[in-house]
């Protein structure tokens, strides 16, 4: 974690202790600076940071205020997106139905910008939050990227594992959201009925260099799931 | 619009018109500084405007990159949030159902963070994308700050509106999803049947001073509404 990373977590972990309330003012720049002996570049960087993920909100000219939605139950759309450690106080748990390399069919290809003759894993999970089942999980890593996964590692977090143990830095990711209906195996999966409501997101997650490394697919539990997006202006 | 702004609208206009593809490299700093004939801190606000709105990537030591998903028919889950200049070519067109002055219920003055003896302006459309029925939607906007709204301004973009006119300076957006079964008068609507699966998304929209000023709850077709969404890291 980078130093920039290292007080952004310090000031909301800050927020949360304290349970300040959106609009909250935060102490000035230069408070900051000095509090956590960082310089102003790093304390700037960190503080852009908790505005991207919805923490703070900045006002030239008044200051720094906490940004907060007061809705429990929702989660992030963002953090539920193979982050295990952001998903608060809830326990996220995985049965693993498959672990396997495998090669990819055209559209995961495709997605994952390689060749179908490329080696990818495969894992297949249904996750459950605090014990109640949310998700249907069917996964596709580049093998050339990661090179290693078991039971274990897919068990638990794999971006932890991805990033921890292989070094590598993850970038950005492309999310494609539809409604639609469930599937026969879909609803087995999800203790569901075939043909109940629900979200789909497929989900291309990109090294920081932009190359694709995991192309996901997740049905969500209409009734187990609902998001929140903290989304920041200006919009042009 | 601010400098950054515009700057930023140019590079993004030269990415559509050039047709660049996702990886594409961009200038250099220096050289999109002396292009767009604009200082150091103005082309950074620019590219970090871009980074977030996801038409760009930075990999520092390597130059700056086009960012661009490749699915056609994805709508950007923000640009839809009441931002009609944003669809692309995509025409936008709507019912007007109401538009009046009205006392909010407890859940309205309660996301709004008003008082239910306040003034709110209700406004109910049903929204259509290239002529197809896109969604139904129900928006409260609180009176002392929206002092007035007719139905041609309805018809059209109240965001346009609001920040052209009134020259309210919209910052940031809650927005809650959750999927569901649609209701008889819903589903009328829509022209889909009750029980039919959506998308609802709720949304407060705050001032840039953190002051919500808009709750609108909308009601996707889902059939008709498929979103992307462009994340960015790094993630901690």
């Amino acid at each position: 974690m980078l130093k920039y990373q290292q007080v952004a977590a310090e000031i909301e972990q800050y927020i949360n202790q304290h349970d300040l309330k959106q609009g909250n003012k935060l102490p000035v720049l230069e408070q900051l600076m000095s509090q956590y002996a960082v310089s102003k570049s790093t304390i700037t960087k960190a503080l852009e940071l908790l505005e991207r993920k919805g923490v703070i909100f900045q006002l030239r000219g008044s200051g720094i205020f906490v940004r907060r939605h007061n809705r429990p139950g929702y989660m992030s759309l963002f953090s539920t997106q193979g982050f295990k450690s952001n998903l608060g106080d809830r326990v996220l748990t995985s049965d693993v139905l498959d672990v396997s390399v495998t090669k990819p069919d055209v559209t995961v290809a495709q997605n994952l910008g390689i060749d179908v003759t490329d080696d990818v894993y495969r894992v297949e999970r249904v996750r459950f939050v605090d014990g109640e089942v949310f998700c249907y999980e069917e996964s596709y890593y580049v093998k050339a990227i990661v090179p290693y996964l078991n039971r274990e590692i897919v068990a638990d977090s794999i971006f932890d594992y991805v990033q921890g143990a292989l070094g590598v830095t993850i970038g950005f990711s492309d999310m494609y959201m539809q409604v639609g209906r469930l599937t026969e195996t879909e609803a087995g999966y999800l203790g569901l009925q075939t043909d109940d409501p629900t979200l789909r997101i497929e989900t291309i997650f990109h090294l920081s260099n932009g190359k694709p490394f995991d192309y996901s697919r997740i049905t969500y539990h209409y009734e187990h799931s609902q998001f929140v997006v903290q989304a920041n202006g200006p919009y042009m």
